[in-house]
């Protein structure tokens, strides 16, 4: 077996085209740890990429075909090379074998422009959330400049992971208490465009009508008002035009300036990530360091009080 | 206006039997920051008492009126003064207003040797976590050798909030179901004494049975089985039986040398969040610091990247 290559050397591979050295960054990111943080620092800048887009919603809303039927669109429309991660903070597979297997089956396995991928969290929530702006990064800076985000099961960690998106697409279905479901989750605020899938079936004009009304009720909302469309991603009927209402909404961020404003607060959130996740690993220090087992024993025969002993950790570490 | 004591001055104060200075003492915990501090390391040397007792259990399940019972109980049976916290995590009240006179209400209030206390979080889930044992040192230290702990809700902060206690009694009401909610919350963990209130009620035997049926599936359970208890606090019918059962745990932890490891674990998890409170103020330095604005500034227009930032705003914190 060769022995391993440096992160550097990777990513001027997978900058070349090369999709075992891509798939080998993106776990040295889903990793995290100093390889990631070389990783995150090569990709920085060359990472921006032209377009994130979240797709998000309940387990069985139908994320995963729809995801499949936007990678047809982005590469008919666009005709760009499309980057896709597919989110699950519950699962414990990872590296592309459950969705990607899946999407690959579904016809994009031939196009060496689409490239997909699954993350899980290996068990550490705060790490997808560190991880998944750095793996976006990775797509765009090796040639993925339209990157799609799919988030499984709705949860403050999707929530999150969305907010690494330019656009967010929240996909409900028909049925009564979706709409208010979806409310209850926190996916109104984030929302930018929403699909209403399987709209073939019963209740989805009243669907869209909760919808709209919340909508009408949500006054702290920009210029931007979310657009609520039917599809049937099984199909692919309607989702051409949901596409377009996605480019339109990136059109929309970008001649009103806020582009700009979101990707530079998303930069603040992840430096944020960063100083506390630096902190975390002085904290860990702390806790192998040789005073540990000294002062903590000191402690339990309650010798010296737990602000002491925290005091003479942190100021010899 | 007199100027405020210093925790030194109300320490002693409370120390002599003066109520306002102890509840004083307990704000200045509640509050957190360097005064709580400094109340933790005067507290800690007499602070560690005879016998801290938490009362869990879902909403509704006469949590309050069985700590009410309680109180009358060990100022029958122990004849020591008993220290009382209401610990209401979603409450925006504190200091004792609203439980403290529900409770003063019922026949304590002429009781020189019972302090009854609620505590709220101000919206700091962390804070309570890091609160709840300072207050029972505080109550401890100033003569309540006995502190009762009565959470609201079933929930992670009360799971852990329990994690203060020596013996914790789980508070469940006969109905199809109660035993199951209160395994799934995690509470068949942490019990130490099971009270089934209410068994005037019907479905009391089944409650009853289907704990006993849950405990015996619980293979990893010690030498101590919670006992499962019937009671009706509303009329202290069972009362006696359950104290007597808290003072039987309290034995048990001691004989078995069980009470010396919970008390060591339950200060290393202390020191654990005092670390990590420490390491949080030191990254809301880094954010109030004067490279601050200057190092995201340049992080926004991507001249450097979150990881370069990262390391300049902790290098010169």
């Amino acid at each position: 077996m060769p022995p391993a290559r440096e992160p550097a050397v990777l990513y001027e591979a997978a900058r070349r085209g090369e999709r075992a050295a891509l798939g080998r960054l993106l776990s040295l990111v889903e990793r995290g740890g100093p390889a990631a943080r070389q990783v995150g620092r090569l990709t920085f800048p060359d990472g921006q990429g032209d377009h994130v887009v979240g797709i998000t919603g309940a387990p069985g809303a139908g994320k995963s075909t729809l995801t499949d039927r936007l990678i047809s669109e982005v590469r008919a429309v666009l005709e760009v090379p499309v980057g896709v991660l597919a989110i699950d903070p519950s699962s414990p597979f990872s590296g592309g074998a459950i969705l990607g297997d899946r999407i690959r089956m579904q016809g994009h396995a031939l196009d060496p422009k689409v490239f997909v991928r699954s993350m899980a969290t290996r068990g550490h929530l705060g790490g997808l959330a560190l991880a998944a702006p750095e793996a976006i990064r990775v797509l765009a800076a090796c040639g993925y400049p339209v990157v799609l985000v799919e988030t499984v099961g709705v949860g403050q960690v999707e929530v999150e992971v969305a907010g690494a998106a330019d656009t967010t697409v929240v996909v409900v279905n028909p049925g009564w208490g979706d709409a208010v479901q979806a409310a209850k989750a926190g996916l109104l605020e984030i929302a930018d465009v929403f699909a209403v899938n399987k709209s073939d079936r019963p209740g989805a004009e009243e669907t869209r009508r909760d919808l709209e009304n919340m909508l009408d009720m949500n006054m702290h909302m920009g210029a931007w008002r979310p657009p609520v469309l039917p599809c049937v991603a099984a199909t692919g009927e309607g989702v051409p035009a949901l596409w377009a209402a996605v480019v339109d909404h990136r059109s929309h961020l970008e001649s009103s300036g806020e582009l700009q404003e979101r990707r530079a607060r998303r930069l603040l959130d992840e430096l944020g990530r960063i100083l506390v996740a630096s902190i975390e690993e002085q904290l860990t220090a702390v806790r192998a360091g040789s005073a540990w087992d000294t002062v903590t024993r000191e402690l339990i025969e309650r010798r010296k009080d737990p602000y002491q002993v925290a005091d003479e950790l942190l100021a010899g570490a």
